[in-house]
């Protein structure tokens, strides 16, 4: 049940006509008692007027309503463009004022998520009829449906949830493409029946994206609208330790992370780039990253060719730290390469298989980190050369 | 006549049987009077051993004779494929003391340059009779010949000249893929006639690579196995200043970078990305190269699609300075942005051409820069896919 699993949320999802017969605008609602927040945003310099709202309204901790639609980022469309999003959260925030359980809120405690294509204005004449549906047609069991309005090139809507003791998280996502570091391109929504303060709940936020969203590098290019929502209703009167939240959003973001990469734009392969034996884990990041936007080594793996010379070729890139002839690869479990030279037979990798793993040593010291990535393949190419995002 | 055209230089290129009914072994030597030399190399950590062997050359300002394999880089093969290249500088010096015009050098008078698949060791049995019979094959008109055997995807060889006053360069490079930056993938050799000390090639070959050859970023995947060098025959006994010579190198390194991009593996497009209005060169170089690595703006181009919020969002990912809501962006002519929002229509954009220019303002200051890089086609992957380098 995605986001309205936790208690205190209601969600819709509906068709506002922004996209052709399919549903564009979902709805989530906290109903308290509580209505604390933290977010999380692309870090691209040009971010989508959605983005630059949000930010102000996650200023003051308190989020009572996301709107979100598809069918358009509302990005790089100047100040008409932030009106826009502007009047979207008024919008929502009156409907819900009238609504059949009238809640009390403003446009400032509404945040407001788009995605679709970057530079035109949002048919405004759609969207805002769709709010009112939306309004209407929130239920405590709507977060399948919100989780369907949020899709763009997804073949799949994402949901997942985990239990605490006593309270949950649960949330939904949607991406398939344009999947990159600071956010794998998504919009994202939290959501948990835990009390916890914003503090708690940035911490715990902050950490979960930074070890599993943050290390998606689909196609290493990054959003104008990335935006990641965790709302607490503290419907459950139970409060954690902000060790226990983040360790269930971190579980939460990592199967939703899991699920952004398996519906990855014509990827062929799920890819693990486990980097091991780096002085920092920041290293680790680092030659992970690089290995994981080589066009070489991942036309490669579309090819189901071990190339691990193209593997160090794109380690060593970076400026981790590392000797050359001390670096180890392994693809699929078979050592093809020890201290930077070739050792196991290649032809013993089984790439047959839509999962691979790569792991790297970079004999450096004891810190690692997993990198998620795709290969590059025809259907990439074909859904990015006809799909205008 | 590429690298025979400038006085003082002979060259050959033989097929020694390391790829199939190819030439594959390229030789140019310096007849002198002088033998002063400069080079640039790959900024990749992991690099060939032909690379460090011909570092260690370089330091000495003196390089007599050039010899290049391809079908094999010689990369990440450990310290037996250094023995391979050393035994390779052994071999040519030794063959060329006792050919037919014998010269008095050894093997730290001799660079060594390898391409192709890396990780595999070089068939010595194969290699070391090639380098005799490029030995019997030097003569005045053999660079074409040269050319030739340094290619491996390359679908053309590619040579180029540029006339001094009574003086001349003249160069080969080899590159089809892995153009990126910290030079396009490639070997090049450059040779002249002028009379020109270590330091003035150094200063010349430096500037000239800076503005061109590091200004190619086709795939984003740097090589571990550029090299790029400069010889002075000083045969025209004219002395150029470093300023005229560091023209002359640049222009020719010009046109043959245009040839590399022209022939760049399985593109369709040959794009200039002009970045002007930046605070400083370096940002024009930064912003310009974001969008040239970016997947979904190369997958755009490839379907003809003027997808300007793409290029935007690439320009977001830099630290180069600038205002998102005044950038200006052009395509082939066309303003589709101005201030960061769409302005003239994009359906006016014609890109069913092979040339496309990209036009960035940043609107933040006085320098520019100028990267060149191609689109991101199904040919692409399919090369990249199935030929294993």
């Amino acid at each position: 049940m995605s986001v309205t699993h936790p208690k205190g949320f209601r969600a819709a999802g509906v068709a506002a006509g922004l996209k052709e017969n399919k549903p564009d605008i979902a709805l989530v609602v906290n109903d308290g008692p509580d209505a604390t927040a933290a977010g999380v945003f692309t870090g691209n310099r040009v971010k989508a007027a959605p983005v630059l709202w949000s930010q102000q309204v996650l200023k003051g901790g308190v989020v009572r309503a996301v709107i979100l639609n598809s069918g358009g980022a509302n990005a790089c469309t100047g100040p008409a463009g932030f009106q826009d999003t502007h009047a979207t959260a008024e919008h929502t925030a009156a409907a819900l004022r009238g609504g059949a359980k009238p809640l009390l809120l403003g446009a400032g405690d509404v945040a407001v998520c788009s995605t679709g294509l970057i530079g035109e204005r949002l048919p405004m004449d759609k969207l805002l009829p769709g709010v009112e549906a939306a309004v209407r047609g929130l239920s405590r069991d709507g977060g399948p449906a919100a989780a369907e309005a949020i899709m763009t090139t997804d073949t799949v809507s994402k949901t997942a949830v985990v239990e605490g003791t006593g309270w949950s998280v649960g949330g939904m996502i949607k991406g398939a493409g344009m999947l990159a570091p600071g956010l794998a391109t998504m919009l994202c929504v939290l959501t948990t029946d835990a009390v916890a303060g914003p503090d708690a709940l940035d911490t715990a936020l902050r950490h979960a994206t930074r070890v599993t969203l943050d290390r998606v590098d689909s196609d290493g290019a990054m959003s104008t609208n990335d935006t990641v929502l965790l709302l607490a209703s503290g419907a459950s009167g139970i409060e954690p330790t902000t060790e226990e939240l983040a360790e269930a959003v971190t579980e939460l973001l990592r199967q939703l992370s899991r699920k952004l990469i398996a519906d990855a734009e014509g990827a062929t392969k799920e890819v693990a780039i486990a980097v091991t034996g780096a002085l920092t884990e920041d290293d680790a990041v680092e030659a992970g990253r690089a290995v994981a936007r080589n066009n070489l080594v991942k036309t490669a793996l579309f090819g189901n060719d071990p190339n691990w010379g193209r593997i160090l070729a794109a380690v060593g890139t970076t400026q981790a730290t590392f000797e050359p002839d001390r670096l180890d690869v392994a693809v699929n479990g078979v050592w093809v390469c020890k201290g930077g030279a070739a050792a196991e037979d290649r032809s013993k990798v089984d790439l047959t298989g839509r999962d691979v793993e790569i792991h790297i040593n970079l004999n450096a010291g004891g810190a690692e980190a997993t990198i998620w990535t795709n290969d590059l393949s025809h259907a990439y190419v074909h859904e990015n050369s006809a799909y205008s995002s």
